[in-house]
């Protein structure tokens, strides 16, 4: 069953014991880089490009990662064969670039409702260190979306010193006005696996991207017509409100680019 | 002996047991609060203080603390004498408000060399999220610590988006000229609790204190008598050279006041 057990460098163990010493220095230090992936029919979506990331990511802070994907691949398969999963969303977990655990989770999906009426959103002043890395030192990313828990939304929208809106707290944003999509540049935002295909997507539809963050101004002044956000496990979520304003729209757009993203994952 | 016990929620552990799982929201998010103390002596140096301040830390992430400095102050005692402690450095650990780990290390010390010559220190440009609290949001901390290591130095120095030097990654920072006393406002930085101190010894000597953070190019400009810094371990502790300036001081004064520092250590 899934979360029984977990792999620490290659071995298999019972999830209780996916444990870290707090005397660590590393670990004080919040010196970890990770990875959420989808299980999917017994495979890992995307699993390159969340290898490259972690890479990346280990790399942007200097961390010497001591494993390779090919190892980490054959870890994952050994995790999926021991629990028997079908679906789940996996974690991967690199402390200090010297262990590294995977541990597995139940799917996460969100309900149908979300996708038909958008999710509220709460906006977050605040910018990300690193930001294109996906790092433990997550205490903002915490704070930014338990205040917009507390005011009943979903997610948080970190905005910038200029009051540019860039990413989620654990998704991309994007807005569109016309055929135009707007979404931050890459070195101010994550490198999202989602991202990517979101981008290639909406190009291919013939959007014109403008590498453009938008301004929480120019949204409550009805400057555009839908946004969403992305991640892993959602794809493309439509956004049905950032504070007070609301988005007077049906979330095609979104659900389009959406339905596109979840059949790459059954051709990965 | 030093190190082999911990505690975890009042439990007397051995130290290796001092863990946390990491499936757990709070530690993969870095939703902790901690605190480091001396004991000399077989005491706790300053503990109100520490106490005052690990709630103050959890109150400003919103974090409910379930534990008060009574009982802190029984488990600190207990570990003291399960270990038979004369001198050491213990750390706290509030881990989302609902474990708290105490475990001790040989007391953290300097050599004398360090406070005669003074440190070299390297600036990093970077500015701390919620800086007056002690939370484990540290990877900017640890990067701009070891890119000090890197170049042969034993602290960085914290330079905001206004070319003000504001603090350590582990300590305050000062700057002396004449008989004034240059320091970052208490907002923008870690309330230390060997600040405070320094503030009130060095008004009591007569310095004027500014609550003005020194811009690093004044430094270089020669604008300034001496620097220093300040934390728990190292009291004041003298600033050698801050990038390629180099200080032409003997330290006198930061380690008069290092003195009376230590000195109010056994008065407490």
């Amino acid at each position: 069953m899934v979360g029984t057990h977990a792999i620490k460098n290659g071995n298999l163990i019972n999830t209780e014991n996916a444990v870290v010493n707090i005397g660590r220095r590393d670990v004080q230090f919040s010196f970890s880089v990770y990875e959420s992936l989808r299980i999917v029919e017994g495979r890992a979506v995307f699993f390159e490009d969340h290898m490259k990331r972690l890479e990346s990511s280990a790399k942007g802070i200097k961390m010497k990662n001591s494993f390779c994907a090919d190892e980490i691949d054959k870890w994952i398969k050994l995790l999926i064969k021991a629990d028997d999963i079908d679906r789940a969303t996996i974690r991967i977990y690199l402390v200090g670039g010297v262990d590294l655990f995977i541990t597995a989770s139940p799917i996460l999906a969100y309900p149908d409702s979300y996708y038909e009426n958008g999710v509220i959103t709460y906006t977050y002043k605040g910018e990300r260190l690193f930001p294109q890395f996906k790092t433990s030192n997550l205490l903002m990313s915490y704070i930014a979306l338990e205040d917009s828990k507390a005011k009943g939304g979903f997610e948080s929208i970190l905005e910038n010193r200029d009051g540019c809106l860039l990413e989620g707290t654990r998704s991309n944003f994007y807005a569109l006005k016309g055929d135009e999509l707007y979404t931050a540049n890459d070195e101010l935002v994550l490198s999202g696996v989602t991202r990517t295909r979101v981008l290639k997507i909406a190009k291919d539809k013939g959007y014109k991207i403008v590498f453009e963050a938008p301004k929480l101004l120019d949204i409550k002044k009805g400057l555009y017509d839908e946004a969403f956000i992305s991640s892993t496990s959602m794809a493309t979520m439509p956004i049905k409100s950032i504070d007070e304003y609301v988005f007077n729209s049906n979330f095609k757009q979104t659900m389009d680019l959406h339905i596109l993203i979840r059949k790459l994952e059954s051709k990965d």
